[in-house]
């Protein structure tokens, strides 16, 4: 009996010294998956059926908002109950990930998204079931948590694979290091998954910089670091390896918000890049739970334009042949609500008249540091962007 | 007169303005270019054909020297003639991309490989002719140029996209700044495309560590930097998204030679994973005429074995099933010399006939750190690793 009273103290201790460790943010996280336990046991306590209301995530669920300029889900949910044979299957895997999350934060420690996966694989014990059988099973479940819980992945202490990379006028703090950008060489800071304010703070008083530069692709942010262009023109700059990931956006986000930088984007002019630009500006369809804390209406879309190659005097054998996905694709961006503005729609239909697309590094056909020298530098003179 | 003279002096000071900035390897470099435009030259003067001899890439002209244990190239070479219908082409891409690498050289400039496609691609006057139409056709020249120079792709300033970043207990310098690695927070340095000793300066005294661990991908050195193995092993933590690029491998390999650390691999169990270790260790058959500068003769090999999930005791559902791909590429690797060895042997074929490949992330079944905190700490206690 003692004993048992032992191991309980004990086990309260422990949780008390594990919620100590707890960062506020952690501790309102902590507090929704409690709340989703609790749930259940009060459910069960009253002899009903456990339940839980997911937000939907398909596209009728989601919609544009014109004032704040972002896409937003809508309120519609979907039940899943653990009495129903067609639903027991997810409820569980709801819970179990809800639990893997529970147990990483009072850890204080993150993991992938593959390595929770295997984390709860499993066979379901008398059984030959698994608890997942695949990786595509355990991501939908991570989503459904996010917005059962409305927290980010990264607030579950969830990462994905990096990519991208920053340097220029701005010291940060990224776990207790101070990472000075202006001093990272030629290869950069890597920008990490999750850059919520818990992993890397910042000081206004250590940032010098008048705006983020935000460019397509390694190889073009190569040129402009080789070339110090961020130390000519006082701005921090970044890249997501083509469409940014979750980590990127939301390193852009807060550098937009927090240290009111604002965002100009270099891309390639094909109807990609104008994706690209779409869903650091709006935010995705996919994600669109998390366009608050993700999008960026403010972002400007600085270049490659359709009607650089003329303005520019490019070559049109440097161009590339838009193929039929091309101008498919170009077809649905015109009918998004926020290409809907004349300038957008002429930048567009540009593209589609010319039947060409133009990478940033064609500006090289001219010299290979024009880009660099003369074209951006006379972009921001100008003022020649699309919002 | 007096002005083209004076003209003629700018121009020859403008050279040795330009040559006295370069670099010791840029005028080694230098020298080649310019050698093969005296070739072309001097055949003119002669009255005869200028060719150049280019050495085969090809799989026949490579092989495995068991003396150095590295891919090395033959003897064997193709002449490319200008006065050849079949060859002029080619003849003058090489010429075009020789002058392209000595522009960059004198300016002190580097590009991507995508820059110098474009910067290269025009219109040949009077015809419809383009020098290239696609970057391969470029790429392929450049490859072709770096074995006719013996020179890298890098010193001959040109990039590839980078991958990979790295932590640990050294302070490099690139390109003069400072970059402590072991304050990098969790995003960690990124490792650039070009690591030659003109960009990246190693000072032995800066160097702390025993040993470079290098894990195949983003994610599980995101697990090893989270928990800062690192710190308490003493060693470098590298990784490559996968196949490493050349970066990478040249910073793997400048690790090992000059600052004589070993390089234990930590790789996921399956073909693919094989065939990296194999890279890294006795370099591309693509690329043999760099082995000697990229190719790692002693870097181990320590994990993921297929005696590991015996001996960790992971359960057979984190597996999967080996695809027909998978056991098709396991066999080929099976005869390739260096993998003669019996350990290696016992070690293909035990994943074989178990059915199975292991991704590192699987560990994570057991505990999300037991990859670093159980797994890693013994294999390297009981030096239980394949050469």
């Amino acid at each position: 009996m003692a004993k048992r009273l032992n191991r309980k103290r004990g086990a309260v201790a422990e949780a008390k010294a594990a919620a100590a460790k707890l960062t506020p943010r952690d501790k309102k996280t902590m507090t929704s998956i409690v709340g989703l336990a609790v749930g259940v046991v009060t459910a069960a306590e009253k002899r009903r059926d456990p339940h839980v209301d997911v937000p939907s995530r398909t596209l009728s669920n989601v919609h544009y908002s014109p004032r704040k300029r972002i896409l937003e889900m809508g309120n519609s949910t979907n039940r899943r109950q653990l009495f129903d044979l067609s639903q027991a299957k997810a409820y569980m895997r709801t819970m179990l990930v809800a639990s893997g999350c529970k147990r990483l934060l009072t850890q204080g420690k993150t993991t992938s998204l593959r390595g929770m996966f295997y984390m709860l694989k499993h066979t379901i014990e008398g059984t030959k079931e698994n608890t997942f059988d695949d990786q595509n099973e355990c991501d939908t479940i991570i989503e459904d948590v996010e917005v059962l819980l409305s927290s980010l992945r990264e607030e579950l202490h969830l990462y994905a694979d990096k990519r991208g990379e920053m340097v220029g006028n701005i010291i940060l703090n990224d776990s207790g290091d101070e990472i000075d950008c202006s001093r990272m060489g030629s290869g950069g800071y890597a920008i990490p998954s999750i850059v919520e304010p818990e992993v890397i703070k910042f000081d206004p008083k250590k940032c010098d910089a008048k705006f983020v530069l935000h460019v397509e692709k390694g190889t073009v942010w190569q040129r402009f670091n080789e070339d110090k262009f961020w130390r000519k023109h006082g701005c921090i700059l970044t890249h997501g390896a083509g469409q940014p990931p979750r980590g990127v956006r939301r390193m852009l986000h807060r550098l937009h918000n927090e240290l009111k930088l604002p965002i100009y984007c270099v891309l390639d002019n094909d109807p990609w890049g104008y994706y690209i630009y779409s869903v650091i500006k709006q935010g995705s369809i996919n994600l669109a739970f998390e366009s608050e804390r993700m999008a960026i209406p403010k972002a400007k879309f600085i270049g490659l334009s359709s009607a650089d190659p003329e303005h520019y005097g490019l070559p049109r054998n440097v161009g590339i042949k838009l193929n039929d996905k091309d101008i498919g694709r170009a077809k649905e961006l015109l009918k998004y609500r926020w290409f809907q503005k004349k300038p957008w729609q002429d930048e567009i239909k540009r593209m589609l008249s010319s039947g060409l697309k133009y990478e940033l590094d064609a500006l090289a056909n001219k010299d290979f540091r024009y880009l660099t020298k003369t074209y951006l530098p006379r972009k921001l003179k100008e003022e020649d962007w699309l919002d």
